[in-house]
């Protein structure tokens, strides 16, 4: 029996890219299924009675919830291209990264938006940004995963395009090239790297002017 | 050679817990490193650089920390006792949960005692501890697990000893038998665990006096 692979999504949501990159990582064919926020499908409801969200992936009937979770099945079903390593230990390094970017600092960039950028929201996310540049400057790697993208660079992808976007819109803008030079050159290899650049279609990165005109709607002051 | 394995650690922490049930659980010899919160150990600040904290696991010259991701790092090197499912679904329903309780549930539970029972914080923490509720009442068993413990108890190990006795400290009682049937009788069950209740020394589930001394001088109002 063939596989059948669902994604329930919604157009330029940050964490359903995750998965939908994880997905073409691994050459899996699978349909995407287009939820609307504001009148979400039963389908979405019980496949994610404890969130409501998107994305879920259903494989065989089964659905999977939470996108790093979604990314970790992936990579333990399909093979293919690498997105964890194989050694636990590196593995359990990769895990403690995605989990820093993803529970800690996304959240602490959230919130800047969030208090419509307070001082003391921007020192906590630039504290947290800077130990992410921190990183990356010692390991002077193209990306997290060294040569090639794998699970870090993936949870931090929200980084890459989306935060820009969202500065620009909000007019608040704290993460810079001066202050964030390493942050900023792994965003630039980020976009480039070709499934993200050339094969996931804008449904799932939306051009920059229509996100912007996204954020402006939700942030916007007027 | 020989596995050398050493845990960081501080006396009564709920986190560092479940990484000292994942080692007993599967039978490892290890040594404990006692901490001083108020004067950490260089060792400690190198080994952990970002959070600063215990617990931390040193594997053969490898430091790991954050408790859940050493906790999937010992199932993952160590045979024996299983703490996650071997099928990549059950798998992933199992870190889903894990990570809700986590991040989600426990979370909103510190912010009662961190708002001294502001009720919107009290409502928030239901809301959450009743989605878990619910997962045990439909499922009927005697842990997360089944028939034994696995990650979900492990994350969920705070609920079942720290919270009742925080309550107690705070004079803030939320989870009632009454409210929470399922939870409790989790809890009771958890607790009987022979390694929880006969194998674990008093460093790891401190006497009840003792904890409640300790978090009353955290928490009390004086």
């Amino acid at each position: 029996m063939a596989d059948e692979v669902k994604l329930y999504t919604t157009p330029g949501s940050t964490f359903a890219f995750r998965v939908e990159l994880a997905l073409i990582l691994k050459g899996i064919n699978y349909k995407i299924v287009e939820e609307n926020t504001k009148n979400k499908s039963a389908d979405l409801l019980k496949y994610n009675p404890v969130h409501k969200q998107v994305p879920v992936l259903v494989h065989n009937g089964n659905p999977i919830s939470e996108s790093l979770v979604i990314v970790e099945y992936i990579d333990n079903v399909w093979k293919g291209y690498p997105i964890l390593p194989q050694d636990p230990y590196e593995k359990s390094v990769v895990r403690f990264w995605a989990r820093f970017i993803d529970s800690t600092c996304i959240p602490a960039i959230f919130k800047v938006f969030g208090s419509n950028g307070a001082e003391q929201a921007i020192a906590k996310a630039c504290e947290q940004l800077q130990v992410v540049e921190n990183k990356l400057a010692v390991e002077g790697n193209k990306f997290f995963g060294g040569d090639n993208i794998d699970l870090i660079d993936i949870a931090a992808s929200f980084i890459a395009y989306w935060l820009g976007t969202l500065e620009e819109a909000t007019e608040i803008k704290f993460v810079t090239k001066d202050k964030f030079p390493r942050i900023t050159e792994w965003a630039d290899n980020f976009l480039k790297v070709e499934v993200v650049k050339d094969v996931l279609p804008p449904r799932v990165i939306p051009p920059k002017a229509q996100l912007l005109a996204f954020f402006k709607q939700k942030f916007g002051d007027s």
